[in-house]
């Protein structure tokens, strides 16, 4: 059955923002490095950092029908994810798209297919994380669903879940999660803070995290290369 | 048999430049959704966009010696498109040959292998959409032809055929359909125009395209996230 | 076993210096077009053109614990070369690695398997040469070695090797060999210097190289476009 | 949070029984062309046919304690089913899991990794779809899942849903609506027995679905090769 | 446009079947070493060495309407080839369609894409040489052409070629040149048998195509393990 | 420089064979866990599990001349070990080459790049390890080297190191190791007899091998799905 399901829920848009902040790998380990969808999702420039609200598009093969259903779902602060049902690298999405997505506050996609217009997007300053850059064309034939379950890359995305997604790739973050992560992302960024400035200054990994002893218990062996 | 084709017909310089001005994407739509080489080829740098006249290499694998017999057959307005008989990712093109290429007034290199000295084709704004980037040598030991018909990535490319290459990837275009397919594709962008003004103004795809009704009649539902 | 080996010799300074201002590919070409590591290794920014003396790191897959322990055996001109023992695109290696890194005078990384942090590193201007970018993060559980030869792409790489990364990749210079590679690449580019002003000029490289008659000989033809 | 979760409520031994005579394509096709995992699980050897309810687990990559951990959930009729949470192809299973499996009744293994010892799983007669054959082993250090959701290939794996699997790859069935997908494979396979008979016996498919028609409205010409 | 090409001249099957009995490398070789599709094309089973008139098919992504109409322009000694104009791995053809081919004696499949029922197939013995296997439905949504121009793998093939397919892979020979590959194919057959027996006495290759005075004059240097 | 290193020392045949009868998988853990060359090697055929010592052969891109000369290099219990030095899937080998072998009593073959005439050497029972299975011809015009080092998959191989290879892919063990590894791969498999009797009359692994305290220590937690 095709469906279309609205007012998803979102989690507030502070802790969406405060999300982005972080970056999708802080956030990724914060969470108990879980969420990564993989490196399959690259994005199309250097340097966006976003987060927002999933609504979600099951969309059948070439097929971006759905896609035009679902910007009608979307609100600002939101972030529309793709999925095709078999797996495809075509251009599902383009400069038109984008503009009808940001008129409506649209931080971003993510496609776990191919976007084009790259060139106008990146002007644009619409970000896009997707699987490949792709000129070739798609139709509207097969209905499909806007925010449903779907599963982009290696993980399961709701609708409704926070995105974060900058140059390292995409975390997805459970929207009931999505305080507790911030409070957790936050807590190691600060924390972060403080090692950066020993090990510039030369302390050693080593030393700073304690390791030499549990490293010889384990059995490592330092040697000399003359002795070889 | 090796042969070396001269005299190629070209596409007039004009709708060349017309289609250029366009990009592969449009292009691509504008003749019917065909003719995209697909999403392995890609630029070595962002933001060429350029169209010309094919001059084919038929190459052996890892060897090329062919593309130094095809720079005399250039002339300006062309684009180099070289593939290899048996797959490969060396590297068959460097700045020497792109020099010489740049002499002739050649616009660029379209290559279903590898390329190198990416940092100076670069810094020399020589654009290439290649399958790799890599340092790994050729020889100059076997032949092969210039100008017979060759397939890059997903299409067959003529002699004389029209490129149009830009970030989005490579569209070919014959010859004698470049004229039609220019007008086509200037009247494709003549009406987005007015479309993409409208999107940006807040109107729906939904609406603009009149989608609803069939979407209706494909068997669409809309139901609320808490009646689910 | 797992093992430190320290004191590993490196080749002189000013001949790793040389080989950075030359390149991968050239430094390629002028050891007999041996050494590049292959096109899977990509650099996470472009125009990094750097040479030094590998530190190698076997690690295990998916643990970075071992990366660490290396930071101490590095010093300046060095390059940290990283290797799993099963494939793996996790992301072994962030800014605070790197941070530890820049303050011994490590010159960058190259490593078979993801990093992340890839913005930091690039306003860091610590380049990397990896198969992946990923957020996945690692644990520091089981041991590995430091200073062993290892397998990265399709090249071995010893410690103390040298290493030399650009644009165009990675290629890797046996210790012993560094001197003469260096005179060999020298030569060759100064070399070359005349001809591009030849090519440059519309010198055709078939009278520059005197490659009609060998091709003739091998049974090249020539032909019209009208002729066929 | 590592957790087992036990007692996992399954679908009737009869509903999985009736699937696993139908097979995976059928299967996917008769519930609305979803669930299918996609052609990257490959089987190990050719012919098997199963299905089973899912025993699910989430493993660090390259490690493959949870798996020890998993046999203990598991009941006759059950598929393993296994997915690393970073991507892996190292052979996180070989004859002695497989013997432990077998000794309680289960049907088989499903993993999104690799799988080894496979000469032996031939011989015992335990089919296993993966997506590599690798012999490189794995540790037992980290601490996993078993029984909660997995992404394996492109599909979401509940604990207690129902895997099919042969020579075409693997669906999953959601376990409450097995009965109801049995009903309409059981039905489509009837349905398909009439028609092959009339296609076997020449009848084109042209007329047995009534296409003609519909494709003239679409716009389908004939011409003859002599008119080109 | 959409255009379904009728009365398409075939070869001999006289001389397709000659081919036939030599296979995809040796006629390959024979018409030097062209027309040979790629690694990526792999047949279901092993064992099945065909030959057969292309009909072909160019077929909108997931979608396999047009394989339903090229049905009825196939006659005995056939070999169906289809290429979708996007990428896809998804299953367009099964045992029905199967059924249908061999009741007008098509000889096999050759397909760009993916291929399901693979079990009933190999039952059947009608032979495919696939990009993959795949459980993924296709529709019957969109128009596109039989008997036109396609690539598939590396190759073009034109309608009424002679496929070629073993478990070595798919060759193309064009029409008009089948009867002089058959010819040269046989030469080669021949003369390799002479040399089989030669080779199995422990003649060496060195010595039976006088190698060795190439060699030296190439400046190949034989040491010995000691003196290294 | 080309070299042909002559009069390799290898390993005892008794050794050999002791690790052939054991095979890939076993031989790398009893290793600890190294030298395996990676999944993207695989036998052209079920079933075959052989050990010997390995020739070396470093061969030109798409070029087999140097498979030529190693041929008279190798003697009974010899595998062909062969790498070219730029990535290629083409056919270097077919079933010429391999009657040549046999007649010297070489055992198999294990080819970073392509083979052909597979239906021929299955017939004639000789075991090829490759990356693709590939009708395309290659060249004798470029030297290379034999016994020398070489990279396969991920492994580095020195001429006379032993090569174990079976359904599971391809193991090297160092020729110095051999007989030490031989006695570990024995002692491993004599202790996993033991296990398999009790793990198939459905002794737990978790009880076998004490997992479960170490496990709780970790933090394993178990639940019923009632209770979620």
């Amino acid at each position: 059955m095709s469906v279309v399901v609205r007012n998803v829920p979102r989690a507030a848009l502070e802790v969406v923002d405060g999300l982005a902040a972080i970056g999708a790998s802080t956030v990724h380990e914060a969470q108990g490095r879980i969420g990564y969808l993989g490196s399959t999702l690259r994005p199309i420039y250097a340097g966006a950092r976003i987060a927002g609200s999933a609504v979600t598009v099951s969309a059948a093969p070439c097929d971006n029908w759905m896609i035009h259903v679902a910007v009608e779902q979307c609100q600002p602060g939101d972030i529309l994810v793709v999925a095709p049902t078999s797996p495809s690298d075509a251009g599902y999405f383009g400069d038109l798209l984008a503009t009808s997505l940001m008129a409506r506050g649209v931080r971003g996609l993510i496609i776990d297919a191919g976007v084009r217009d790259v060139r106008d997007l990146t002007e644009m300053g619409f970000p896009v994380w997707s699987k490949a850059i792709s000129s070739q064309g798609t139709v509207k034939e097969t209905l499909g669903s806007v925010n449903i379950p779907v599963v982009v890359g290696t993980q399961l995305i709701n609708p409704g879940d926070v995105i974060v997604a900058d140059d390292d790739g995409v975390t997805v973050v459970r929207r009931k999660d999505a305080e507790k992560v911030l409070a957790a992302a936050q807590a190691r960024e600060a924390n972060e803070g403080g090692k950066r400035a020993q090990l510039a200054a030369g302390v050693l990994g080593l030393d700073l995290y304690k390791m030499r002893e549990r490293l010889a218990a384990a059995g490592l062996k330092y040697i000399d290369y003359s002795e070889q």
